[in-house]
C-alpha cells in the first residue's frame, strides 16, 4: 500500500475508550467541526447537525442509555444527528410544504450525510493525536435519547462519538481479509465458512493476547452468537421512533 | 483550526467529477481498500463489502441508472454494499437461524459500517492526490441496480464512489456556517431563515463565479425547490427494494 500521514493513521485505527481527564481545546473542537462540515453532502441538502454535550446531567443521561461507562465521561461527547428539521423550516418559512422530507429516500440521504461527516470528524481527531470511538449504543433506546436531547421532529440521532486524549493503547483488531470484502464485478454467492478459518484463528489470538478483557472467541463464533440471536431489545423501537419523528414515513 | 496534512485536505475537499483516462494502480487500489477495511465497525459485525466495477457493460448499466456521464467512465467505480449476506451464511453454515438479521436495527448498523468505510476510502484516495465523488445517484432505481449487480438477498447497495486522477479544479463550495450545524447541549428550535442571508449570498456568488454551469441560485432557493418538492420518482421504491432484499423487515 501507499504510505502517507493520512493512510498510515487510517490503517492503524483503534477505537479508544479510555481518555485522560481533559476536554478538547477550542481549536481542536473547531478543527473537528470544520472537517465534518466540508464532507460530501447528498444533493447539497446538508442534512446533519452535531450536538456537543458538555452538561454533566445530559452526559449522564446518554451514558445510562448507552450502558457504557466511558460515554460522556472523560473527553468530549458528540451526537451526530440526521437533520431534516432545518430544511423543513426553510420551506415553511418560505411558504412551502414539506415536499419529499418524509420519504425514506430523503431520510437515507440525511443518514448518509451524517455518517460521512462523523467519519471525517474522527479522522480529523486522530490526525491531531486524539482518539475516539463511534457510539452505536446511544441508539439503545431511541425514544429516550430523543427525549433526553430535546430533539424536534424531523431530526434523528444516528451515532455518538466520544473523542479525547487516549489513555490506553489497545492492540490493532484484525479485520476480515480483503478478499472477503472486496470483489471485482461479481458479488460471490459461494461464500464458505471454511474460508474464514485463518481469520478466525487471528481473531482468537487477538482476544487471547490483548491486555484487557482476555477471552476465547472467534469472528464466526460472535456472528453465530448472542449479538445476532433473536432477543427482545429496546433497539427494536428504531423504526417506530423514526416514524414518531416524522421520518421515513413513505 | 489546527493544520496538518489530513485536516488541510479535509477542509479543502471538492467533489471531482472529471478524471484523466487512467485507472488506479494496484497499489492505490489496495490502499483505498485497506483504509476502508480498518474503519470502525458496529459490534464488530463487519457488515459491508465493496464491489469494484471494471467491466464496461456493468459500468454503462450503472451509468444509465445514475444518469450522470462521469459514472463508470474515466477513473474507477466502486459500489459500497451493506452486506448482511456474509453473516447470514455464517449462521446458516453453523446450523443457526437468521436471528436479528432482518431487523431495522441490524440493517442500520450495516448502513453505518458501509458509509463510514466509504468516507475512509475517499479520504485515503484524496491523500494520494486522487479525487472522487460520492454517488447517491446509483440508487435512482434500486431494484434495477440490484439486478445489474447480481446482488443476493441480504445485501443492499448504499452508495457509489468514483475515484481517479482529477482533470478539473472546481472551486470550494461554501457550506453552512458552523453556528448553524454545531450546537452545545441544546438543539435550537428557533431556526430563522434570516440567519442564512449571508450564507445564501455566499452560495449565490459561488454559482455566479464558478467556471462551469454558472447560474443564479442560493441555498434556501434549492431547499425550497424541485429537489425536495413532491414528485414521482423511482427513488421512492427504496423501502420496497429493501424489503425485497429481506432487510429492515421488522
Amino acid at each position: 500500500m501507499i504510505h502517507n500521514f493520512t493512510t498510515d493513521q487510517q490503517v492503524n485505527h483503534r477505537s479508544i475508550r479510555q481518555f485522560k481527564d481533559q476536554s478538547l481545546s477550542a481549536e481542536q473542537l473547531t478543527t473537528i467541526y470544520q472537517a465534518a462540515r466540508h464532507t460530501s453532502t447528498s444533493m447539497f441538502l446538508q442534512q446533519f447537525s452535531i450536538l456537543h454535550l458538555t452538561e454533566p446531567k445530559k452526559q449522564a443521561a446518554v451514558r445510562k442509555i448507552a450502558e457504557q461507562p466511558y460515554v460522556g465521561a472523560e473527553g468530549d461527547l458528540f451526537i451526530f444527528i440526521a437533520d431534516l428539521y432545518r430544511n423543513q423550516q426553510i420551506r415553511h418559512q418560505l411558504g412551502n410544504d414539506d415536499g419529499r422530507l418524509h420519504t425514506t429516500d430523503i431520510f437515507m440521504q440525511a443518514v448518509e450525510d451524517t455518517i460521512l461527516a462523523l467519519q471525517s470528524a474522527l479522522t480529523a481527531a486522530e490526525s491531531m493525536g486524539l482518539g475516539g470511538v463511534v457510539l452505536g449504543s446511544v441508539k439503545n433506546d431511541p425514544d429516550k435519547l430523543i427525549q433526553v436531547l430535546g430533539l424536534p421532529k424531523m431530526t434523528f440521532p444516528i451515532l455518538g462519538l466520544q473523542v479525547g486524549i487516549p489513555d490506553q493503547e489497545p492492540q490493532l483488531k484484525p479485520r476480515l481479509p480483503l478478499n472477503q470484502i472486496t470483489f471485482d464485478n461479481d458479488y460471490p454467492r459461494d461464500f464458505s465458512i471454511n474460508d474464514l478459518k485463518d481469520y478466525d484463528q487471528l481473531v482468537t489470538t487477538y482476544y487471547d493476547l490483548r491486555d484487557a478483557n482476555k477471552r476465547i472467541d472467534s469472528f464466526t463464533n460472535q456472528i453465530n452468537g448472542p449479538k445476532l440471536n433473536n432477543h427482545k431489545t429496546s433497539r427494536d423501537m428504531l423504526l417506530q421512533a423514526l416514524h414518531n419523528q416524522g421520518l421515513a414515513l413513505e
